[in-house]
């Protein structure tokens, strides 16, 4: 699978032993995500919003209203910074100093193109499949209409100058610190799949379907899936 | 507990019935956060990072090394967007226009300021309990040293450009397609805390806390408690 190039915005700086650029890796991390956060610039200034991410081969994609500030200020081209964290633990050392969490992050740096046509309905049948595996199978009966379609923007992102950093593992004290009576460890964090609540307007007949009452995430892609 | 003011970088573009700007809404999902995403701009460009998070008052805390780039380009008053984001559920619609996830996020703009001294101490400690309720108790026998405070940044952001956008409940349809044969609802999601594991080299005497054989987010401040 290979390795990301490491360029001056994807070196990580600090605690670079954290670092990782394997392809493989990253695309685990991006698959595990819902959601990213999207930093742009607007009149010199930040702006992060937090919106739903897809992963298709080597490219990321976002959507939503046409109408979207964040959509507008990047379909022209603008520098994106997106990034997918989570949070797998508390890391309960011995002092304050050491303690820390668990974490995956993946920050993207890359330039959107607006898609348009056959690809974008592809790549918006794709986000559904990709948030919630199975379900496209069920959407074929309601395709996307031309008018959901033209409301609609998606914007896709090379994965190109991206970067990965991880942590795992107890607690690092010093020395001296592990003399203290206190415990120390890690409280694992993930996240929690509840059981699946139907629309009051839900007709009766309808069974929850097996890929909602088996969701998890990571969730295997459908070639994974037998 | 009133609101926050609506300024033009907060008022909430898209979907304005979803926005919230009631201070106490707003706090309970900045107290339930364990990292926010930061944005700030470097040569023009966005950089977006996750990072521990907590808030005190009308204020929010980021800490960490002060060789830290973020750090740095904040220390000085830049303008930062800090956002935090908490993904309730996959909301599962009859199409997949309608399709959604339910969420609270919080979106800060603020100018950060460098905190020094004693009260550098003061926010470094209440940090830890911020993220662990109860264990500064505990790291009072370890109390933070000159040394770690000298290579820790602390900066402190007002919170008064801020808004949350919530959504929440089931799918709303087109009018047409509840008469589709297909389930929808809510798949909910939420933070799932495992059983602390003991470091390697945890003495066997010591016991886990029940802050953390017991513990949540949302936490209870040490107030609410007993």
């Amino acid at each position: 699978m290979g390795t990301y190039p490491t360029t001056p915005r994807t070196r990580v700086r600090r605690v670079a032993k954290r670092a990782v650029y394997d392809r493989e890796a990253i695309h685990a991390i991006l698959d595990e995500a819902l959601i990213c956060h999207v930093g742009f610039v607007v009149d010199g200034e930040p702006r992060v919003l937090p919106t739903a991410i897809a992963r298709i081969d080597d490219r990321v994609y976002l959507h939503g209203n046409n109408k979207s500030q964040m959509l507008h200020a990047l379909e022209n081209g603008a520098q994106a910074c997106i990034t997918v964290t989570h949070v797998d633990g508390l890391v309960v050392a011995r002092s304050g100093m050491h303690s820390s969490m668990n974490y995956r992050s993946v920050v993207i740096f890359a330039r959107g193109a607006k898609l348009e046509g056959e690809r974008k309905r592809q790549v918006l049948e794709t986000f559904v499949e990709r948030l919630i595996p199975g379900r496209a199978h069920d959407l074929v009966v309601r395709p996307i209409t031309d008018q959901e379609l033209k409301i609609t923007s998606v914007l896709e992102f090379p994965l190109e100058e991206v970067s990965a950093k991880v942590r795992s593992g107890g607690p690092v004290d010093d020395e001296a610190d592990y003399d203290l009576d206190l415990w120390a460890g890690v409280l694992p964090l993930s996240l929690q799949v509840g059981q699946p609540e139907a629309d009051a307007r839900l007709k009766p007949s309808i069974p929850v379907p097996d890929y909602l009452s088996t969701y998890r995430r990571p969730t295997p892609l459908r070639e994974d899936r037998d």
